[in-house]
C-alpha cells in the first residue's frame, strides 16, 4: 500500500509556520464544513476599502489555533496544569468557535438569517461535527458552551484578551496594511498566567496590553469601522432584504440553490435542523457575488443599482454628523432624491439611510482583563495602569451618519 | 456642491502606501473592467497550498504600478529623461498589462478560452478603454505592443527584470508565506539604470539580481509549480472540459450566464468581438467556483466528482517519476482504476494523467538582464557574476508526474 | 588620474537605504568632529539592559537626515515651496543637531560638565564648522536658533513631532526589541504638511499620531525611564563626579588625555572656547569605558566599588517608592548600610541614593502637534481626538525610587 | 530578606525575546568573562561601511544559544533523545564557544596574539570557568572537543550548518542592513533532524539549504570581506605590528594596562597561563580604539598616519587586481610614494600593501551538510539539490587587491 501521512504544517505569513497538533484536528480541517470557510473573506466588503484585506476565516481559524498552542506552551512552562484532553478541546473549539459565520455574515445576520447569532450557528455545526466524530468534541463544546469548571479555559477561547482577538487583530492589520493597529501577539501572550482560575496578564505585561488596547481601537476606526466598509456593508444588508422583499411577491431572481433557499424560507433559530444547517454550509462569498453580478442587470431598479453599486464600487456617500442633525439630513435627502427619482418612501429608504457607530476598545462591564501583580493580587487592567489612559479607552466614543447615492445632484447643505 | 476628492492613496502590506499618480489612472482603476480583476485570485488554486495566498490581481497591477513610480523617480534621478507623457504610458501600461487575465487563468486558456493568450486580450481591452478614454492610451498601448522607439520602457513592462516580476514575486512570496522566494524589490529598482537605451542593472547589484533570480528559481518550485497546485489546476482543467463535453451534447449544467456563454460558444481569437470581450469582462472566480460547487452533486459522475475534488479539497495525489516511467506508471494506474470504475478510456484520463513542468530562473535565449559595468560596459548578467552559480540557474530542470485518485486502492508499486 | 567617486548611499536596517543628498552634507559626515559620533553609544547605558541597544548617534543622525528628506519630498508635492536653499539648511541643521553630545550625555552633564546643555555644545561644534566651510552652515545655523522667518522648518527640526523624534523612538524601538514602542514614521511623515506657516499633520493622520505618542510614552516607561538603566545611570554620574573630587585631591587617575582635561577643568559654558571644544572632540565612549575598567582596581573603594558595578553589571537595587517613604527608606539603607561600612555621610551619598522620574508623553503647555481639519482649521491634537484619550498622555506621571547595593544584607522591609 | 529573582528573558529585535534557560547559565552570561562580550564589536571594524554593524559579540552568543533552545526542542518533537545533561552541555558549549574572541580579532591575531586561534582561547577560558563552577561544565568541553561519542552534539556547534552560523549570518545581515544576506534560520531549523547520529535536514527543506548557502555567499562579499572592511582590518594589523616594533624599541606609547601587557609580552599558546588570561579578559574595543585615539598624535609617522586613518575614516584606497599584475602594481604604488614620502622598503609596506580574499560558500571537503531523503537515505545536499546551482557555490573565488593611501597623487595607471 502507498501510504500519505497527513499533512502537519502550514505556512503562514504572519508566524512563518502554523502545525496541525493531532490527527483530529487534522481531519476537522479537512472536512467540509470547515473547509467552506476557504471561500469566506475574514474582514467582508472591506477590502473594497483596502485591496489586500482578502485573507479568508479559514486562515484565521488557523492562526488562533496556533496561538492557542503558543498560550498552552507559555501556561504549561509555568506549571499550570492542562490535561492532554483539555489541551485537545482548546484546540478543537478555537478552530471552531467561528465555524458557524456565513458570507458577509453582518449583512447575512440582518436581512436574511435573522435573529440567528453566528455563534449559534458554530454551535450546531459542532455538534453536528460531534456526531460525525463520535464525541470527540465534547469536551470543547462544554467548554464553549461555558459548563465547564475551569474557566480559564474558556476565556482563552473568548474574552477580552482571547486568542481570537489575538489572531484577528494581528493578521486584519497584517492583511489590510493598517499598520496602526498592528499589536504584538506572540509577545503578549508570553505574559499570560493563570491564578485562582483565571486567566491573568503578568504585571510587567501592562504596557503590552495598553498598546493591545489601543491597537484594537485604531483597528476599529480605521478598518471594522470605516466609513466606507459600514456603508457597503449597508448596501449589501438591503440588497439582501430586496431579494427577499422580491422573492416573496414571486419575481424571479437567479441565484444559487443554497441562496435561494434562504431567500424563500424564514429560517429561524428554531428552524436550524439538519437540512438548513446542509444549506447553510453550502453557503460562500461566491453565492452573493455572484448573484449581485446577475443581480446588476435585473429590471428591477432597485435590486440592479445597489448590486452595481457593491459590484463596479460605485460606492455611497456617507458623511458624519451630529445626532440631532441627522433626522434632518436625512429628510433632506430623500427629498432632493425623491425630486429626481419619483420614488415612494419605501423605496426611498434603500437610497438614503443613516446609523451610528459605536466604539469601545475595553468594555468595563464585561468580563475584565486581569493583571497579577509582583505580590499575587489580581487587579482589573483599568486600575494597574499608571494613568487615566486605558480609563478613557473604556469610554465609548459614538458616531452617526448619513448615506446617498453620489450620482445624485445635490444642492450645497452645509 | 459638495465635491469630493479622488482617492489618491491605497494601504498595500508589502509598500505601506501606493498612490495613484493623476485622475486617468484612477479612472481607469475606478473601470469596471479593471475592478473585476478584485474578483480575480492572483494566484489560482495555489491557496488550496497555501492558505495566504488569497491576494488578487486588482493589488498585483497596483503593486507594480507602485514599482514602476519608483523605477521612473530612480531613473529621473541618474538623469534618464522621461517626457511627462512616456511616463503616464508607463503606468496605464503596466497597470493594464495583465487585465486580460479570466479566472484560474491557466485553467481556462487550456480548456474553454482556447488558443486565445491572456496578453492578447488585455490588447483588446486597452484597446476598447482607449476609445472610451479618447485616445488617451495610445502610446501605453504602442509601448506595449512594442512599437515605440526607446526600448527600455518596454523593458520595463515586459522583461525578465520589469515591474511585473518586481511585485509579483514579492507578493506571491509575502502572501503565500514563502519566505524563501521573497526578493528585495525596491532594492533592487535603485539598482536600475539606462544605457545605449537598454535598460540595465549597475555592477553593483550584481549581488541583488543574483538574489532575484535564486529567488524566482525557489517561487517556481515551492510555488507555481508546486505539486498540489499544479495537480488542482489540472483537475479544474478537466472540470471545465468536462462541462464543455456536456453541454455540447445538450446535458443542463447551472451556472452563470457568462461562463454559459463560453461553455456553449467556441471562441478564438478572431471571435473576440465587443460582445466577447463584455462577456469576458463579466467572469470572475465567483462564477468557477460558483459551478463547481453546484456541479458537485450533478449525476454525471466524473463532473461531480472533479468538481468535489476541488471544493472540499479531496485533491488527488501527484508522484514525481522519471520519463521514461510516466507512460508505463499511467498505464498501471489506469488499469488499476479500471478494474474499479469500469470507465471507457477517454472517461479514464480525467482520473488518470501526467504532465511535465519545467522550471528556469533565467532564459538565456531571451532579452537578457544586462549588467552595466564601472567602465561603462554592458554585460549579460551570466558572464557578469564571478561564478558558475548563475549559469546553473539558466539551466531549466524538467520534473515528470503522474496523479490518480487518492481514494482509490491501490497495490503498492514501488 | 584615477578618480574616486564619494559614497552617496549607506545601508540602514531601517529605511533600507540613506543617501546623502550633495558632497557639503557628504563631507560635513567625514570630518572628525562628526565621525567621532560613531564611538557614542545613542541610548548610553541601555545595552546593560537591552542587549540590542548598540547604535550610536552617527546613525541617528544619518536616520535623521534620511526622514528630513521624506518630509521635504512630501511637502513639496503638496506645493508647499521650500528653496534649495532652505532645503539644504534643513539637512544640515538636522544632522548636526546632536552632534554636542559628549559620552553618555546625561551622566557627563551632572558631572563633569556641569550647567552646559548638549544644545548649546551642538551650536559651538556648528559654527567653528562653518568658519571651516566658509559659512556654508549660516542658515542652518540661523533655523536651529530660532532666527529664521518661516517658523515651520524649525518645527521639523525641533518640536514634539520634529524629525528627530521620528527617528529615535523607531530606531530605539528597533535596535532594543522593545516591540511595543515602533512607530511608523514613514507613514506619518506621509501626513504632514504645512498651514499658516506652522508644521501640522492632516486630520486622517490623527490614529497615527495618536499611535505615536502612546509609543513614545511606552518607550519612555520601557527604555528611556528603565529603571535599570536610569539607576546604571546614576552610578556613572557618581563615578564621574568621585573621580573629580578625587582629582582636585591630587590623586592620579589613570585616563585619556581628554577625559583628564575635563576632570581637573571646571568647564562652563563660557569656557568652552576653541581648546575647550577640539578637547571635547576628542571625548567618546572609549573614555569613559577604558577609564572605568582601570578604575575597578583603584584603590579608592568607592571609585573601584562603582566601577566595577558596571563593567561587570554588579548592578544596585531599584525599587519604586510612594513620594512620602522615599526618605524614610533612604534612612534605613544607609543606616544598614553604615553598620557594614562604616562610611561617613558624604560617601554613603554614593551608596544609597534616591530620585524621580517623570514621564509624559505630550506636553501641552509646549508647541503643540497641530491638525488641519478638511475645512482648514488648525486645532490642537488634544482637541481633535475623539476621545479623552490623548488628554490622558498630557498628564505627567511622576515615580520616585531608592537604589542601594544588591551585595548587603538587608533586613526586609516590607 | 528581600530577594530577587534571575532575569530570565532578554528582549532580542531578531527573535523577540531570549530566554536564558537556567541559573548556571545565567550565572555564566553574569560573569565578567562573558559580560566583557559585551564590549567586543561582532563584526570588527565593519562599522566604518554599515553604520549598523554595531552588535556585540556578546548578543551573538545570546542568539546562538536560544537558536539551540529552538533546534533542542525541533529534535525533541521528532523523538531525538536528548538527556537533560546534553541539553546543558549543548547550551554551555554554544555560548561560550566564541568567548576567546579579542577585540577585532583577526587583526589581533595577525599582530600581537600571533599563532593563537580564538578557539583555543574558548578553550581555556571554558576550563578556567570550569574550575570555578566545579566542574558543571565538562560535559560542555567534551562535546566542544570533540571528544564526545555523539557526534551530532558537535554538529549543532560546529559545522557547515550549526547554530553559530544560524545566528551570525541572520544577526550581521540584520544589523548591517545587507538584506541580501537575510536567512530565514527559525524555518531551517524547523527541518533538521538526527538520522544515524549524523545531524540531518529533512529534504522538503532543500531550498531553504540553498537559501542558506546563497545568503551565506552573499554575506561574504558584501559584508566579511567588503573591500573597505578588509582593508580597515589590515590597517589595524599594521598599526598593532608597529606598536609592538615601536614598544620593543623602548618608544613609550600611551595604552592601557592589558594591552600593554600584549605588547611588550610575547605571548604564544603556551603562555596562556592564569596571569595571561585575566590580561586578556581585560582586553575589549575600548583598549584598541583608545589606544589609536591617542596615537594619531603620536610623533611615529607611521603609527599616528595609520591611526589617524582608522579614527578619522580617512582609509585608504583598495582596489581589485588580477594575480598576476598585483605584484607590478604594488612595486608601481611603493615608487611612487615613496617620491613623495622617503620611506625605507621595511616603512613602505605600512603604506602599499595587497592581499587576497577567497570566497566558497560551502565547502565540499569539510563535514558536509547532510540532506535525509524521504526513503531514509543520506546524501550531501550537493547530490541532493536538482541541478548545478549548489556545485556552483562550493567553487571557490579567488580575488586579489592593493592598497594604498588617499592623498597620495598617482598618476593614473590604468
Amino acid at each position: 500500500m502507498v501510504t500519505y501521512n497527513k499533512l502537519k504544517i502550514l505556512n503562514d505569513p504572519i508566524y512563518g509556520f502554523i502545525s496541525i497538533p493531532n490527527s483530529l484536528l487534522y481531519d476537522l480541517i479537512e472536512h467540509p464544513y470547515f473547509q467552506r470557510l476557504r471561500r469566506i473573506n475574514q474582514m467582508g466588503l472591506s477590502y473594497l476599502v483596502y485591496p489586500g484585506a482578502t485573507h479568508t476565516r479559514f486562515h484565521h481559524a488557523l492562526g488562533c489555533m496556533h496561538m492557542m498552542q503558543k498560550a498552552v506552551q507559555v501556561l504549561k512552562s509555568k506549571n499550570v496544569e492542562i490535561s492532554q484532553e483539555e489541551e485537545n478541546a482548546l484546540y478543537i473549539a478555537i478552530l471552531l468557535h467561528d465555524i458557524g459565520h456565513g458570507p458577509f455574515s453582518h449583512a447575512m445576520e440582518n436581512s436574511i438569517v435573522e435573529n440567528v447569532h453566528h455563534e449559534e450557528i458554530s454551535l450546531f455545526f459542532m455538534n453536528a461535527l460531534n456526531d460525525e466524530f463520535n464525541g470527540q468534541l465534547s469536551l470543547a463544546i462544554e467548554i464553549f458552551k461555558g459548563n465547564y469548571h475551569r474557566k480559564f479555559l474558556l476565556q482563552l477561547i473568548s474574552s477580552q484578551m482571547d486568542m481570537d482577538r489575538m489572531d484577528y487583530l494581528k493578521r486584519d492589520s497584517f492583511y489590510s496594511g493598517v499598520a496602526e493597529g498592528n499589536i504584538n501577539s506572540e509577545r503578549l501572550v508570553q505574559m499570560i498566567n493563570v491564578h485562582d482560575d483565571y486567566l491573568v496578564v503578568e504585571e510587567k505585561g501592562i504596557y503590552s496590553v495598553e498598546k493591545f488596547l489601543v491597537g484594537r481601537r485604531l483597528m476599529y476606526w480605521q478598518c471594522y469601522l470605516h466609513k466606507t466598509s459600514v456603508m457597503a456593508e449597508m448596501i449589501l444588508t438591503k440588497i439582501l432584504k430586496r431579494a427577499k422583499e422580491l422573492t416573496e411577491k414571486g419575481v424571479h431572481l437567479w441565484c444559487s440553490d443554497s441562496l435561494h433557499f434562504f431567500l424563500t424560507n424564514h429560517i429561524e433559530k428554531a428552524d436550524f435542523n439538519k437540512e438548513a444547517l446542509k444549506k447553510f454550509a453550502l453557503l460562500d462569498d461566491s453565492d452573493i457575488i455572484g448573484a449581485l453580478k446577475n443581480w446588476q442587470f435585473h429590471e428591477d431598479f432597485i435590486l440592479s443599482s445597489l448590486s452595481n453599486s457593491i459590484i463596479n464600487r460605485n460606492l455611497f456617500h456617507i458623511l458624519n454628523v451630529e445626532k440631532n442633525q441627522q433626522n434632518e439630513l436625512l429628510d433632506l435627502y430623500r427629498k432632493q432624491i425623491n425630486s429626481e427619482l419619483q420614488l415612494d418612501m419605501n423605496e426611498l429608504d434603500y437610497f438614503v439611510f443613516g446609523g451610528m457607530m459605536k466604539n469601545k476598545a475595553y468594555d468595563k462591564n464585561a468580563e475584565p482583563i486581569r493583571i497579577l501583580t509582583k505580590n499575587k493580587q489580581i487587579i482589573d487592567v483599568l486600575q494597574a495602569s499608571d494613568q487615566s489612559n486605558l480609563a478613557a479607552l473604556s469610554v465609548p466614543v459614538k458616531k452617526y451618519f448619513v448615506c446617498f447615492p453620489k450620482n445624485i445632484t445635490l444642492k450645497n447643505i452645509q
